[in-house]
């Protein structure tokens, strides 16, 4: 049996709107694809992981989710239905400068799982999902490639 | 320099007032350690565990926790200053019924780390300190050695 969700949203970014959607399709193993549309412009950037991809992502951020528990983070994060879920999309060079930055306090920029997720495309988007609450401030960062137009 | 934690307050488990002293020494790397007595009988339990011990305990659970971090979440829970962290204190029978209960949803008792640590010493207690925050419960288990009368 497959299960299904799919949410499509306007969600703003530092200040400018983008359409949102995703989708996620569970047959045996589950799948999540996203795309995020800059809504003047019609750029767009899209990202598909599976089960395996997202739970070693979290693995190495010292913070483990089982799928289905990131799945409904990212949900949550989008509905605007989550207090300890928040979203940012940046570019290569906003990355850059938050590892430069050395932020000892939270996790997630600085595994060397990073430094190898951030090194090509730079028309590349990064939606990083932050998760923050009491004793535990997580950033997930999903890599999205550009698609357009 | 050397930083000094230095707690002792009456806490009750399952219906019983214990005494539970947790102090911690920090030069260098740090150590904890925990004294529970029964107020009652005057048995007593006690552990100590130094910084990659305990570093390597959460990493294990799948949501890894600073030592300096884990330190606050004991000492908040045993002070009953935070919402997200609980105490409970288990005999191994208690421990091998929740393992075999097979509570899937929760992580920690399900670890290999688990079957090695809860497999000797009867008269052991175990420290169970539970983090409970939104898309997280986890359990961290302290083995603790009967130490009298």
């Amino acid at each position: 049996m497959n299960t299904l969700t799919n949410v499509t949203t306007v969600y703003k970014f530092r200040g400018k709107e983008y359409l949102a959607s995703l989708s996620s399709v569970k047959h045996r193993t589950g799948t999540i694809e996203l795309k995020i549309t800059d809504k003047k412009s019609l750029e767009e950037w899209q990202g598909l992981y599976d089960a395996a991809y997202i739970e070693n992502l979290t693995q190495k951020t010292g913070n483990f989710k089982r799928f289905d528990t990131f799945l409904s983070m990212l949900k949550s994060a989008l509905l605007n239905t989550s207090q300890c879920v928040s979203l940012d999309l940046l570019t290569l060079e906003d990355l850059e400068m938050l590892r430069n930055r050395g932020n000892s306090h939270s996790q997630g920029f600085t595994t060397s799982h990073s430094s190898q997720m951030f090194s090509s495309s730079t028309n590349r988007r990064y939606l990083i999902v932050t998760y923050t609450v009491e004793y535990d401030r997580i950033h997930y960062p999903l890599a999205l490639e550009y698609s357009g137009p």
